[in-house]
């Protein structure tokens, strides 16, 4: 028999474990076959110059924990398993170069994320806190951060809420699965979403079981008329804010909406994503507060403060209690209660708003200056904006060109369900006003 | 007319603002019932002693979020829709008073959280954040902690580990189901629960349209030849620690439960929830490093930090990609990371693995000297242990008598699926020695 195994230093370990350690690679990399016998432990401790103990406790934790097996007459051998095959993971791109220009939509300014008022909400939250609370809490979220969020959601979005109505979710995905599993336990089975939209909302419908059904979108928000022949069960909307296209769903649509769900015992998922930013006028209120047991209201922290943050939550109808499913980790949770009830998130979306609109303003400036013939849409509210090209532009080769000069964007394709005429999504809030100019100058060498 | 709405005061908000408030308060308090005609805006202006356009935008306001609707020649209506039926939420118990000793398994000492060297942690972390990793991240989790708890999890428990194959989750909820998800995607029908076990996992199951089928549980931890019968295309086991039986996976259980795997082209999925606490010996490797194709293996921070720390984590074989689903707030993980890599779970895991020995001591002599013909199982790891109760006696009176005195535990049959003999469950890391002695004299009355 042949030295199977040699013992490396191993700062601090015992020869024991560093027998045990070698033995496993050596199984795991391939060296010692299934099947192997190895050798008595007498003869290795002789070889390796320790004592017999020391093997016959490695072999003894080695069988245990099953690398090894053992015979009849103490013969030990390396245990036999065949393997699954490897089906390929997804291959993943290397990492592109951080473009010069990033108009992706979707993410508020990251350098406002106020990082020494989040870490303090945050000590303070975890500062005072009892013990016991540190366990296992109310899988609906932490009470102080549901009362907030009620209150915060009543005053500034005109949502009725009780705390007990509020359930606290690691963000809208997370949000949604719940949702859907909720609507699927009710009996609902097609779920209709807005085209273009979001593309994970119809995903995790379809995950969920449930048939996402396509309804277009116009200026005017989603196209209520073509719900009905549907028969869809619910529908998904972005009522302040249409993501992408920007509409705002109009005063007549709203009542249609809502008309519909009433006529068909339908439920209203309203994905209230960037609703604290509108511009032009005072914001509407969420439908919610209409018909406040015929929608489900959903909302996150990222787009108010960063993704980062990795909240959010839902507003139920009484008549649903979602208490399965994942909760959000407590102190964040408090970090956020605290945020909101210390009038810091007020503050900071003060701010925001602020340089939001300054970036939207230069936004409509640069692309009616630079991009002669196309239209902008969607200007009303929220974080992004769609810039409609001249008929006859191509969209994917625009989007292709402008990636290759450094100007992250999206082109409108890339949420659309069914084709389209040709428009790009521009981001706007987290990049600084001359970047815009800059960038949108610079884009018109890239239409296509 | 009457007077419909008053304008009282509110601080700072416009009259307009105030306006809207009011009339939105009365509709949705039934004051103003669906259909009711509003007055003139020049009657309620003059009535409310404001000038006509304050009138006129709230009206316009209200409209546009469906609040009121508007008829030719301008008459301004309440709007009407049929409301759902309120079905009852799930009513909740008031809150019962603290218990005075809390055996209730499933936390570790909350009193131990470190909570500077956590909050320092996170602190650094978001302290050396680029701006641009507040945005939306890898759904798989922040490549710093991926890498640390590939590390941690192989030297620690023997994991085969790389980073890209390890799945960031909230948690062991969130994680199973994930899991089960994608277990039914790949053909799974049927998976195999340990009994008595942890309820969570065979609920979820249910969730994710798996049927869950119960295996029963010896001293040697789930009963492998139990389960060939029963045609399951996975297994969820928990062999470091069974819970909440307590009992170790035995060798030979090991290296069966492993061939059955394999024979059957069936998932083990391994929760490894308390694996890091053993205190006879050397702590048993994780399955999942024998047949890491064949083992699906899961963890959390909330036994070895607190439940409210709100992570855990997945090691997925190399076919599996789970790449939907929600993720964990990335500054958190950026905190663990941090904790792991610079050794202070490693720290905190020797202090409390300590005092979690002594605590177990201590139960153990509280048992012998107070439970007189009870024999306690499951203390050669993990968390809490199991006192098996003298035939004859009533788990559920006991159970109930013992909390009438101020101690809350669990009984076994908490946790069973099928019935068995009286045991109670009893978690001993949360409760301080002395009150580990008291507690059991005090409980040695509730005995029935």
């Amino acid at each position: 028999l042949d030295l199977l195994v040699e013992l490396r230093p191993a700062g601090g370990a015992t020869l024991r474990a560093r027998l045990e350690d070698e033995i496993r690679a050596a199984i795991r990399a391939g060296r010692l076959a299934p099947g192997t016998t190895l050798p008595p432990s007498r003869v290795l401790a002789t070889q390796l110059g320790v004592s017999r103990g020391v093997v016959v406790e490695a072999y003894a934790q080695l069988v245990a924990e099953g690398y090894l097996g053992a015979r009849r007459g103490s013969q030990t051998f390396v245990a036999a398993r065949p393997a699954l095959p490897a089906e390929a993971s997804a291959a993943r791109p290397a990492s592109a170069p951080a473009p010069r220009y990033d108009f992706r939509p979707g993410v508020p300014d990251l350098s406002a994320f106020p990082r020494r008022a989040w870490l303090a909400a945050g000590a303070r939250a975890l500062g005072g806190l009892p013990d016991t609370r540190l366990g296992y809490g109310d899988v609906r979220g932490a009470p102080e951060l549901r009362e907030a969020l009620a209150a915060y959601l009543g005053r500034s979005r005109g949502v009725v809420a009780a705390a007990d109505r509020v359930r606290v979710t690691g963000g809208t995905r997370q949000a949604m699965a719940l949702v859907y599993r909720a609507l699927r336990a009710r009996g609902v089975r097609r779920v209709a979403v807005e085209d273009p939209g979001w593309a994970p909302l119809a995903r995790a419908a379809a995950d969920a079981g449930l048939e996402p059904m396509p309804v277009p979108v116009d200026d005017d928000g989603l196209d209520v008329a073509a719900l009905a022949p549907l028969g869809a069960g619910a529908v998904v909307v972005t009522p302040a804010h249409q993501f992408p296209s920007g509409a705002v769903l109009a005063p007549e649509r709203r009542a249609a909406l809502l008309d519909w769900a009433c006529a068909s015992d339908a439920i209203v998922v309203e994905d209230d994503y960037d609703a604290e930013y509108r511009y032009d006028r005072a914001p509407v209120g969420a439908l919610q507060g209409i018909a406040p047991d015929r929608v489900i209201y959903a909302g996150s922290a990222s787009k108010t403060l960063a993704p980062a943050v990795g909240l959010g939550w839902l507003v139920l109808p009484r008549w649903l209690a979602l208490e399965s499913g994942g909760s959000a980790p407590l102190l964040d949770q408090l970090a956020l209660a605290r945020f909101i009830a210390t009038g810091e998130l007020d503050r900071h979306l003060r701010r925001t708003r602020r340089r939001y609109r300054r970036r939207r303003d230069a936004l409509l400036a640069a692309v009616a200056a630079e991009l002669s013939g196309s239209e902008i849409a969607g200007i009303a509210a929220g974080l992004h904006a769609v810039v409609r090209l001249p008929a006859g532009c191509d969209e994917a080769a625009t989007v292709a060109n402008a990636r290759a000069l450094g100007i992250a964007l999206d082109g409108l394709a890339d949420f659309r369900l069914t084709p389209g005429p040709p428009a790009l999504v521009l981001g706007y809030a987290n990049v600084p006003e001359p970047s815009i100019a800059r960038g949108v100058a610079e884009l018109a060498r890239a239409l296509a």
